[in-house]
């Protein structure tokens, strides 16, 4: 666990290291997870509760060994792209919107699938690789060319892989090689109801 | 941590303690929680990922000592009620629907509220808190009740709690006290493609 990393972010109690930790850098060395590796990170996220236990979460991914890995890379913005081409997996994350149970609708469908990420992440972050979550693709490509069933909403796409030195990036991404800030915690906890 | 846990839930690769043996049990002593473990929940939910770092997530909570406290508890379903009566806090989740720097739809403000609350559950764990989250819950009213602006959407609910031992619940509560199944890998990942 790298200790320099959570003093970027200070926190007003002591919080776990692998959560304080985790950060979304994006210098990876272009090798290929091993097997064993997208395992314990999937198996990571399927663990995670859901609203009656429905795990609507799906991933469907490419390795960069794959045959659908272009297609899979060509869906996201330029920006994405060019450091995400160093990615060992790409993964495009879907949720069903109904219950299975009822085929009524799921009001927690991506939020179920955010926090299976989210133990992703932290996963990834406990073996020391990269796992960086993104919006910027063409959600609609994504969904044809996965060949998502109608009943299921792509959330986000994931880039996981080996980390690389800050310095193997280009310099425009050098300067964001750092964990981003966030809100003070005033803006984001209200205790009766919301106010400001 | 509880090794106890994980046996209940095998998987095909190691993962972090951390995450193998949280669980949602329901059982909770009555007892609040202190304001640095309160803290420490909220501080692990602000430092998740987001789409555009912009943080949608909000958290409107009650500590069993508020004067809200019986209005929280009573937007749960009966049977969220039986058992969250004996929470430290509830917390109603929320998200802003439309990003702030453009006020254009957020395809992510659920997913990374799910992330946040992921993060939530596990320092709790970390702690030995229960977590519990929640869709059994009158959302409406509960957007109400927070008094919650109408660019925010209600995602879930969550007790967090001191840890009671399985025998302090009822018989019928009991025999849920346990970590629940998953569905196996295959179900929810797809190389390639989706498909079955």
């Amino acid at each position: 666990m790298d200790e320099s990393i959570a003093k970027h972010r200070p926190t007003s109690a002591k919080i776990h290291p692998l959560i304080h930790n985790r950060w979304s850098p994006r210098s990876m060395t272009g090798e290929s997870l091993t097997d064993e590796e997208l395992a314990a990170l999937f198996e990571a996220a399927r663990l995670s509760p859901s609203c009656y236990n429905a795990q609507p979460w799906r991933f469907i991914y490419a390795t960069n060994n794959d045959p659908e890995w272009n297609a899979f890379l060509d869906l996201l913005v330029d920006f994405n792209k060019s450091w995400c081409k160093k990615a060992g997996a790409l993964i495009v994350i879907a949720s069903r919107k109904r219950f299975e149970h009822n085929e009524k609708p799921s009001q927690t469908h991506s939020f179920d699938a955010g926090a299976a990420c989210m133990s992703l992440a932290l996963e990834g972050a406990s073996r020391g690789l990269v796992v960086h979550g993104m919006g910027g693709f063409d959600y609609e490509k994504a969904a044809i060319l996965t060949k998502l069933p109608a009943d299921f909403e792509v959330n986000a796409m994931f880039a996981v892989g080996k980390k690389a030195s800050k310095e193997s990036l280009s310099p425009e991404l050098q300067e964001k090689e750092i964990p981003s800030g966030r809100r003070p915690l005033t803006e984001i906890i209200f205790r009766g109801n919301y106010h400001n």
